[in-house]
Formats: C-alpha cells, sequence, structure tokens
C-alpha cells in the first residue's frame, strides 16, 4: 500500500507507450504507476512520478523495483523468465507468473502448450538444421515461415523461406527456430481477455487487426462481418488459453482467420496494440483492466461505447527523416486537432523513427468505411504530413 | 518546447485534483504537466513527472515554475493579480490572463464588469458597514446573502444573514463584502465554454448542479427538462462572458435558474467540478480542452457520448472518521468495483477529511433515474462504506 494514499502499488517493468498508458489509467484509481524505465526520457519516465533507471535484465534492478510494490507486472515480454522465478520466489506478486508468461516470451512453448491442449494453430515444426526444414516443407509445402523462438516483436524475427538454401543460411545464424506452415488466411483477428488471479474473466469484442509490413496499422472493432459462431468460437479460446495457462492480467490472443475457422498466431501478456481503441472505445479500457486484473480487483464493464471504434497507429514516416521540410510535430497536431475534433489522439513523446510506433488514434462512429476513413487519414497525416483529400473530411465536416 | 518530445509545456499552478486530472489529459497529447505543488504528497503531486514544490503566493516559485514553459495556468484562484501581472510583463505567457482571472478572483469585481455588460444577476450591493446592509435589505428584504469578494470556495466565505445584529458582526469581521439577494431559485445550472486566445469558443450541454452544504454533490448532464430556448440563452451568456473578459481557457459560469430565467452566481477559470462529466461522457473532455485552449491549439467536439451522464462526488464521509471499524479504502474500492462495474472511478489520492472532495464517479446511460441512482449510490459507499440496499442495484444487474 502507498503510504500516502492507503492505495496499492503496481510496478511495471519497461518505459514504453503501453506503461505510459497504464499510467493514465492508475491515476484515475488513485493511484500511481511505478515504472522501470532504461533512461528519463522514455515513454513512461516522462509522464509517471515514480520512475527507476535500470535494465529488465538486471536481477537488482528488479528486486529493487518490486520492493514495496503490490504486484509486478510488464510492459514487454523480454524479463530473463529465471529472474521472474526468483522474484516469486523472494515473496514478490509477478502478474502474470513466469509459468504463465514463458508461452508469450518462447513461440516453441507455445506451440507445444497448444498442441497438449489441442488448440486449433498453424502446423508447426521445431527444426534445428535445413534437413528438418526441408523435410517440414515436404509436408506442408513451400514457402515456409520460420521464427526465432524468443525476442521477436513487430515482424522481426520472423522469416520467410522459399527453399532449402534460404532455410540453410538462417538456421545457422539462429540455431533451432520454430517452423510454420504458411497459413492461407482470410485476415488476422485478435481477442482480448482479463483474468483475475480469483478466475474471473472479461472479454471485449474480437478485432480485425491489419498488418503492413509485419507491424500492427489499424484495428477494426468489432471486426467486420464476423460470423456470430466463429465470434464466440475465438472468444472461448481466448478464455480457454488463459484459464489453462494461469494468465493474470491482460492476454491478447493473436488468430490468424482461415476458411476453417480461427488458428492461434501468437499471445502477448499484457495491453497490446490490438487493444489501444478500448481507452475510448469501451467502458473500461485494458489499461485500467489490467491493472484491476493483477491487483485481484473486480473486473469491469467492456461494453462498446458505440457501434464501430477504428484505431490506427501512427507510425514514423516522412517525418521522421533529417532532411524533411514539412511542418513540425507541433505544427502536425494543431492541424490534425483543426481537421478531426472528433478522432482522440494519443502521443506518446517518443523519437521520431521512420516505422516506429509514435502514436494512435482513435475514431468512433456508426458506418465502418467512414470511420477507418476518419482514422487513417488523420493517422497518416501526423506520419507523413500528407493531407489525402479524398480522405480528409469524409463525412463532410 | 520539451527538448525530448518537440511538444509544448504547461505548467500549472496548484497540485489538487484538477491539475492530476489535467495531467492525465495531458499524457495522450504527448505532453507532461509541470505542476507547482505545496508538498510532495498533494494530489497532483503524486502522479506527475514534472513537479516543483512552492507557494502559489511566492513570485519566485511562480517565476520558476513559468521558466521554459510554454503556458501558465492554474488550478485555482489564489494567486495573487499582482504577481500574475509580473510574470505577463515579464514576458510569460499566462492564461487566463491576470485582466480576466480577476473576475473569477473576486466577486465584486464580477457583480461591477456583469452590471456594464447589463448581464443578468442577482440584486446586489457593496458594503462596508451594517447601515448599508439593512439599506440593501430594504431593497430585496431580509435574508441577505452576504460574501467575502475573495478567498471563497466551497459554501466558505458565503453567509447568510437574518437581520442587521447578524450583518454588523460579519462586517466588522471581515470589513467590505459583497451583499447579494437571496435568489428564489428553481435550481442551479452552470455552463462550461473553452476560449482559445484565437478566440475558437467551445461548449459543452447546459448542466445541473446539485448542491448540498454549499458543496457540489452531483452534476446532470443535460440539465433535466431544461428549456430549449433557456439553454440556448444560458450558453449564449457564457459565450458573450468569456469573449468580453478575454478568458482563455475554461470557464466555468455558475448560475442560478428563476422563473423569469438565469442570473448568474459566479465564474470559476480552469477546469471545474461541474465538468468532470466530461472526461467519460465527452467526445473531449474539460482537462484536455482547456490544454487545447491555452496552447491556442484548435478545440475537440464536445459531442456526447451517451445520452444520459452524471457525476457525484465522493465527500469524506463516515470513512474519513478516526474510530471508524468498517473497510478501509482499498477494500470499499473493490467492493465498488464488484457492484458497479460499469461506474467509472476517480479517486484523487487525498488524505481522507469529512466533508473533503477526495473523488469522484461517472455513469452513463439513457434513463436519468437509473443512471443518477447508480452514481449517487457508488459515491456513497466509497464515501460512508454503507450500500443502501434502494440504490445497489437500480438496473438489476
Amino acid at each position: 500500500m502507498h503510504p500516502a494514499t492507503g492505495l496499492p502499488v503496481v510496478a511495471m517493468v519497461g518505459g514504453g507507450q503501453l506503461s505510459r498508458m497504464t499510467h493514465q489509467a492508475a491515476v484515475a484509481l488513485g493511484q500511481s504507476l511505478r515504472v522501470l524505465a532504461t533512461g528519463s526520457t522514455e515513454s513512461a519516465a516522462l509522464v509517471a512520478a515514480d520512475v527507476q533507471l535500470g535494465d529488465h535484465r538486471d536481477l537488482d534492478a528488479l528486486l529493487r523495483l518490486a520492493e514495496g510494490a503490490t504486484v509486478l507486472t510488464f510492459d514487454h515480454e523480454h524479463v530473463p523468465t529465471g529472474h521472474l522465478q526468483t522474484l516469486v520466489d523472494a515473496g514478490h506478486r509477478v502478474a502474470p507468473g513466469p509459468g504463465a508468461l514463458v508461452h508469450a516470451q518462447d513461440k516453441l512453448v507455445l506451440r507445444r502448450a497448444l498442441a497438449a491442449a489441442g488448440e486449433p494453430q498453424p502446423a508447426w515444426a521445431e527444426v534445428a538444421d535445413a534437413d528438418a526444414v526441408a523435410a517440414f516443407a515436404g509436408r506442408t509445402g513451400w514457402p515456409v515461415v520460420l521464427k526465432t523462438p524468443r525476442g521477436g516483436y513487430d515482424g522481426r524475427g520472423v522469416f520467410v523461406v522459399h527453399d532449402r538454401e534460404q532455410a540453410e543460411a538462417l538456421v545457422g545464424q539462429h540455431g533451432t527456430l520454430l517452423a510454420e506452415e504458411r497459413v492461407a488466411m482470410v485476415r488476422e483477428l485478435a481477442v482480448q481477455v482479463a483474468r483475475s488471479p480469483f478466475g474471473q474473466v472479461a472479454l471485449w469484442p474480437v478485432v480485425q487487426t491489419v498488418q503492413r509490413d509485419g507491424v500492427c496499422n489499424e484495428v477494426l472493432v468489432p471486426a467486420p462481418d464476423l460470423d456470430e459462431d466463429l465470434s464466440a468460437a475465438a472468444q472461448e479460446l481466448a478464455i480457454r488459453i488463459a484459464d489453462r495457462l494461469g494468465v493474470v492480467g491482460l492476454l491478447a490472443v493473436e488468430l490468424f482467420q482461415t476458411e476453417q475457422g480461427v488458428l492461434v498466431n501468437e499471445l502477448a501478456m499484457r495491453p497490446h496494440n490490438s487493444g489501444h481503441w478500448s481507452i475510448e472505445g469501451a467502458r473500461t479500457s485494458q489499461f485500467e483492466q489490467h491493472l484491476r486484473a493483477v491487483l485481484d480487483y473486480p473486473l469491469g464493464s467492456t461494453a462498446m461505447t458505440a457501434p464501430v471504434v477504428v484505431m490506427a497507429n501512427v507510425l514514423g514516416g516522412d517525418a521522421a527523416e533529417d532532411d524533411w521540410a514539412g511542418p513540425v510535430l507541433d505544427e502536425r497536431v494543431h492541424h490534425f486537432m483543426a481537421h478531426w475534433p472528433d478522432v482522440k489522439l494519443h502521443w506518446y513523446g517518443k523519437g521520431q523513427r521512420r516505422g516506429r510506433k509514435l502514436g494512435h488514434v482513435t475514431a468512433l462512429g456508426t458506418d465502418l468505411a467512414e470511420v477507418r476513413a476518419r482514422a487513417v487519414a488523420a493517422a497518416r497525416y501526423l506520419a507523413d504530413g500528407v493531407v489525402d483529400p479524398a480522405f480528409a473530411f469524409p463525412d463532410g465536416h
């Protein structure tokens, strides 16, 4: 408990935008998020009162962070599993616990667990040499998707190989890899579920995620034209996984939708890009819900606040280039607000770099095409300083 | 501009809950509010990264706060007007400026300005002795309301006197006072308007405020059963006042509704308790709008997100007593969340004291009686630890 407020203290490993937005949610609950950041200008470190500087691979830094905190949680999956076990053994509450989190840290561990549970997933194999990849391709056909089991995110650590030679180079470089069939997918979906230690779960509607170059670009809520049975099946799948793995906090289940149903792509056990829409779009945001869940507070209503919500990421674009002569950020924000008075901005305070997630915008309404056009145009303007006249004023205002 | 983010820095005088909630809004805009607090456990100091400790009556503290900030603004009206002028003369942007703010600081200055503008207000007089009060009562009848021109808030500095003797005691104690007729009012209303330096204004719907012992207890949005013409008149009145006084930022106009129309009670030039509902209830909250306005950013949409919104304050109640044996705060929050999964909590992190504003809750829906019952019951439970069975589950969940 915090001595001044009598309310719990949640410590979060990582100073990125997830931590930043979790702090915003903590403020409403009477709390202040304790943040472990690697530098004082990290996204969350710029806005939180209780910041410790240190590395998430440094056990001493983690022990200091946990000291006096009610529970320790994460804005990324990169803390060594052994360190987490040490924290638990020292009596600290860690949520999600190491036994659950490893399934979001290690893609091979996830594949084995899903196989043991009989849950739908792409054909896969653990491969340590090119022969094994070729044998796998003999069953599924080329190309094959090779993934590093640990450390990948936003498309990093994911490779599409078309023949034995490409496979050989990768295995030589990375060692043991996860091989997966390239799924003939209709689209990508995601389900967010929150689970408390008590076992209470709360679900938001199934969303469609739209990727560009392996990075999430847009999230459409609810996933348009999704069959009701398939939606229910995806949600039930997410609950089963959360229960079986003993997840505490937020779980995002990323799914491939195929003609036959859904297959599990990967998991994140924290607030996730596919849930940012919930800040304005749901009665309880994923950030508040994550805090509630890790504290074993009862979970909040996930009812949507509008029929259609679209979140669009602002990925570093032309404006991130050194020789760019367009309007500076503050000017772009100014024009963004003038053009789109009802689109909500979330800017992360990070340095601009091409392809980097710098912020996101959320639009709400009733007509998907209109709402999506508004969100995408606004995000593109913030990234590139370009107003596309076809998108700028889709609803005439 | 902040060196790490390239975005502006707003400095706010005062570390209370208004500053705390303004910081939350700043985070979304890529900013971090700079806060002048009198202590490190003040509401906003507990959650903001950029906190300076100092007194708002100390000119040096104000000058340090303004150094490097884009604009300086306020979470209360208590900064000496002379200090503000010194800041302006030193080249700092102050919003609202001293010439506007004095109308929220000094009730006599406000009465004179409204009289000069011909705006509707209660009958009033400046009184320096009991004879003057008695002469005023000869026109309006007893009782007479006496107010200290400066420093009052939440009912403090407001006295109802029933005869010459009572008036004499007060004038002897306080010196020059504002005398006002006791208005035969139907109810109290408030209008929030934001105004930018450019002169852009944005209005939210007229709200009804429900007071208890001079302190705002509930805000009903929109004001139920308000005649459309009267609503428009109240909004036009707020715009005229904002323009005439040159307000920059948020202006809350508190009104008495009478059988004949509306009369101006007083002004606040900052985010105000009557606008807390807008965090969830409007597309742009008063806190975000205040930041936009003082920065001369274009203003955001004030569209409501639900047909009916009710905000209820949590005022320190039984649980604030030393000998109270009921559930501690964390336990009350726990039960609050279990009972009311769709009521939103805003807890300010302040020490509990009877009558003090400790937090507020917001409920949204379609039926005023249901929404109001939900909000009031939730706020009462947080304050008193009492679940009133008649209120607990008005909608059956």
